[in-house]
């Protein structure tokens, strides 16, 4: 197995390299978002560095920049794959199977244990959705404390949730920005590290481990991936990890990336000069609801280095699909089905030809919003 | 890989073989419960039939009495398993992950893989818990459609649940007898075919790949096994599996079976002749809340044969137990914590000691519950 590969932390505003001696989630100097580099991965072999006796996570110890005597005390990850035959091959990650039910506990894995590795007892995060849960949930298990802080005006039963899970939860008058205000806030008064998932470079780390259980999973080439994209951690997660797997010489290209978002959420689109019609805002996306995400230039480059594309899906769209995988078997979130809305509008347009691997990545799970499935599905009348 | 292994099917009280001609879910005759039994499992090797290529249910399709082409069409089983050090060595089988959160997706996977080859295109259950909702999941992955029995007065969210997921939901006025009377006359007039599972021995089938899958995962001897007992086919199916093994002769001793049931449903602990002091009913563990389970005298002998014993606990201990395993990072329902609080229970007097391997299975999803958990954790004074 070798000596642990080195790895250096790069702002992707200034590109000057950052020596992490104490928890960091932006560039101090210029605002710029990091990003972990490993260097040497062209003289590594993927097969030889996984460890087989795990079919989780732990699986990719080797290529993640945390030690495993830090990490969480509950698997995450090696969630299964479901092939459909649906014009094209379709598979569907079912990563929502995850311990607290979506893809983010990934993320909160990751920058969980360099959190400990480093010393602290602390997070603050400013979630009341999915990885609000995920940090929560997998904190606990280390002993860690997870301060979350979340509008008052958030659903109640989303702070029972956090509540119930040990977080301390601290209600904030106002807007989403007044909350990330006194979130910072709290972090400068020295009570707990800043793990914000828009931000912090270990997130994304967690995430990429999708794109090598894809490859293991699947052991051919996929043509295209479609992801919800809000603060785009999960397609820029992926991305990594497919990047990574060609600088292991494993595979020769990256699979098409397809972000997908909900209408009136939609600056990647613009950017990328996708011309669409909002009609009114989305209301039930709610996981990709992020007006400007940080990571935002790196999105826009992850989809232009993959010759991937930009999706705008309606709420209309978003309960159809949402209808069609319950009947395949996924209880999925709205969010989870803007996805395969996307797909499917893809495919009818004949974006993805029918000789194409496609994967469909549902990232959260329909259990914990049964009341919100409920009157989606019989309060619609589509 | 061969030739596919040759099963009949036992009666348990007369021991007649049945022929497999149509559905049969007890032996009409002697109304005694069926077993299936392979024959030659001595002249295999177990890792010789496994499918590799799947890391759920189907690695075990050769082991199984039903065909690979008529199995539900999404992915059930391969389910994590989480070391912690408790005083014992213990391991989680966390088998809520699977796709309706709850292991009772094995049973119907593989009970609606053998209703889909004999051709029937309805079932009939009478269920409004985990397994009702497994089935109706998995039913329509292949176009089958469930019809399932509940009492009138279960909850309104269970009936919407299982509506949601396309279930046929006919209500009773009465008793659970009632709702068993209903459900079995409709089945005499030919609306489909009835897959309690209670009852039919294929949901037992579909259980007995946690065996596979835990010796498979843990690969040493196991001490004790820790199951929650209401109808038992969770205990009756992992014993089997591990029975395999052994005529297999993949592993010499079959794990302790420990049975574990709530205060007030403990027919199977006063057989085993158990005192223990009932000051009132559970009120917490509903999915093990059976007063007379078809397959008494089956289990008796499992956990004879395997030197095993029964554990009865309280709500109090329920309670405690599952707050425990929400600080582990385990969101799990009420009735999965009576193993755990058992676990703590045997240990603490001794029936375990401390170099034993326990393995708890963890059986139903919290996310499922969430307002029952509120009301248990910030209601309750423990």
């Amino acid at each position: 197995m070798g000596d642990r590969l080195k790895y250096s932390i790069q702002c992707s505003k200034c590109h000057s390299e950052i020596e992490l001696k104490e928890w960091v989630w932006k560039h101090a100097k210029c605002n710029g978002t990091l990003n972990i580099e490993f260097k040497g991965l062209e003289n590594i072999g993927f097969s030889n560095v996984l460890r087989k006796e795990y079919n989780d996570i732990r699986r990719y110890i080797e290529l993640l920049p945390v030690k495993q005597e830090y990490v969480p005390k509950i698997p995450v990850g090696g969630t299964p794959l479901a092939k459909r035959y649906l014009g094209s091959n379709v598979y569907f990650k079912i990563d929502y199977l995850n311990p607290s039910g979506s893809f983010k506990d990934r993320g909160a894995y990751i920058t969980l244990a360099k959190v400990k590795e480093l010393g602290y007892r602390e997070i603050i995060e400013d979630s009341s959705g999915n990885a609000g849960i995920a940090f929560s949930l997998l904190a606990r298990t280390i002993g860690i404390k997870a301060n979350i802080y979340i509008p008052k005006k958030a659903p109640e039963g989303k702070k029972r949730f956090l509540k119930l899970l040990g977080a301390n939860v601290i209600e904030v008058e106002g807007s989403r920005e007044d909350v990330n205000k006194e979130a910072l806030e709290a972090e400068r008064k020295g009570k707990g590290v800043y793990v914000g998932h828009w931000w912090n470079p270990f997130f994304i780390e967690g995430l990429k481990t999708i794109a090598y259980e894809l490859w293991e999973q699947l052991g051919k080439k996929i043509d295209y991936i479609f992801t919800p994209v809000g603060s785009g951690g999960l397609l820029l997660g992926i991305f990594k990890g497919f990047s990574e797997l060609k600088n292991m010489g494993t595979i020769s290209t990256i699979p098409k990336l397809v972000a997908v978002q909900a209408q009136g959420y939609c600056s990647l689109c613009e950017k990328l000069g996708l011309s669409y019609e909002t009609k009114e805002c989305s209301k039930l996306a709610d996981g990709i609801m992020i007006l400007k995400p940080p990571r935002l230039n790196e999105i826009v480059n992850a989809i232009r280095e993959t010759e991937g594309f930009c999706v705008v899906v309606s709420d209309k769209e978003i309960i159809l699909a949402l209808k069609e995988l319950i009947n395949m078997g996924f209880i999925v979130e709205p969010t989870s089905a803007t996805a395969y809305a996307a797909f499917k509008k893809s495919f009818n347009e004949k974006l993805v030809d029918k000789s194409s691997n496609v994967v469909i990545v549902l990232t959260g799970s329909g259990l914990k919003v049964l009341d919100k499935l409920n009157s989606i599905i019989f309060c619609s009348n589509l």
